[in-house]
This record gives C-alpha cells, sequence and structure tokens, in this order.
C-alpha cells in the first residue's frame, strides 16, 4: 500500500455545506471509491477551507483517479462538488488535488 | 483507534534541512512514539512548508502529545526542531500543533 496526502482549497463561504455533504455522501461514490481502491480514506479541514486529504491506495494518486474518472457516479459527484472549491487548475476537483510529499513515515 | 490530522508551518529556508533529518530521526525518538501510541504516522509537506500529519492513537492528540512530553528524548528532539518552523503559538513544535478536523472517513 502507498499512503497518499493531498491538499485542496474549500471556499470559505461554502465551508458549512461541504461539512454537510461529507456526513452524507452517496452510497454509490463510497462503493466506487472501495472498488477503486480509496481505503482508509480521511478528509482533515482547516478552519480557512484548506482541505488535506489521506488515503492508502496500492497504486498512485494519478491512477486512484483515473479509475474513479471510468466510474459514472464520479462524474456526478464533481460536477456536484465543483462549485465548493476555490479556483482550481483544473475543471473538476479530483484533477485539481494537490499531492503532498511524504517526508516522515513510522508504522 | 482514533485517526488524527494537524498541521505545522516550516520556514520555507529550512525545508530541505527538516526533510533530510527527517529521514533519519533519533531511534529513540521513534521507540518513544511508538511506545506512546503515534501509530501509521506521517508527515507530508507542501511546497510552501506547510505539514500535515496524520496519525492513528487511542486516545487524542492532547493525550499523545501529553505522554511524550514525559519522554526525556522528546524534549531533545523538540528543542532540535524548534528553529524549523515558523513562528508558533507555543515554545515548541509538538505545543503547536494545529489539530485538523475529520469531515469525512472511508474505512
Amino acid at each position: 500500500m502507498r499512503r497518499i496526502g493531498f491538499v485542496l482549497k474549500v471556499k470559505r463561504d461554502k465551508i458549512a455545506e461541504y461539512k454537510q455533504h461529507h456526513q452524507k455522501v452517496w452510497p454509490e461514490m463510497l462503493a466506487a471509491l472501495r472498488r477503486c481502491g480509496w481505503h482508509n480514506y480521511s478528509l482533515f479541514m482547516r478552519p480557512d477551507g484548506t482541505l488535506f486529504g489521506y488515503f492508502e491506495t496500492p497504486m498512485s494518486l494519478q491512477q486512484a483517479v483515473a479509475d474513479m474518472a471510468k466510474e459514472e457516479i464520479n462524474a456526478q459527484w464533481q460536477k456536484f462538488m465543483t462549485p465548493y472549491f476555490e479556483a482550481l487548475e483544473a475543471s473538476q476537483p479530483d484533477e485539481g488535488m494537490q499531492e503532498l510529499e511524504e517526508v516522515f513515515h513510522l508504522d
């Protein structure tokens, strides 16, 4: 398993709504994530909207995102989530995840 | 196990050195972390020096930090690391970790 860390930025005035939606992520979306190898996946929020993601996968972030891109439900979720994020360098959030460098690990 | 996310900020001109030191963290420090319940502990770095920490513990961040504070080696490590961090609201990095809110989890 590889450990992946990434960052995204939620708009300040959308934080509360973003959090609500993430308490009830569509079951079909959760099933797709599982199927595509997103394990032990957590999202952490800083009060300014900075969102840190952590998950474990047998592949890379790129491959895990690419596999999700083949899932119909993902296109709908990404479209739903796009307005919640600050200016992305990509057209939807999953393509704009900034991967972080792992600089330390202790099992 | 609880999942903990936290953030700290490394000075830009100290990033390379910080990373080097974290490739060879003192074995006594690693042993103390294990003893104090810091499991599956990773540190991820954004290019601007933002440091995202993730670990799993049976307790809270406060308790995990408090237990480490009783370890002699931790005082030495924190003193060693203090100059690498941007202005902390505390006197040493372990006391200045900003805990993040977990807003989503998938096992």
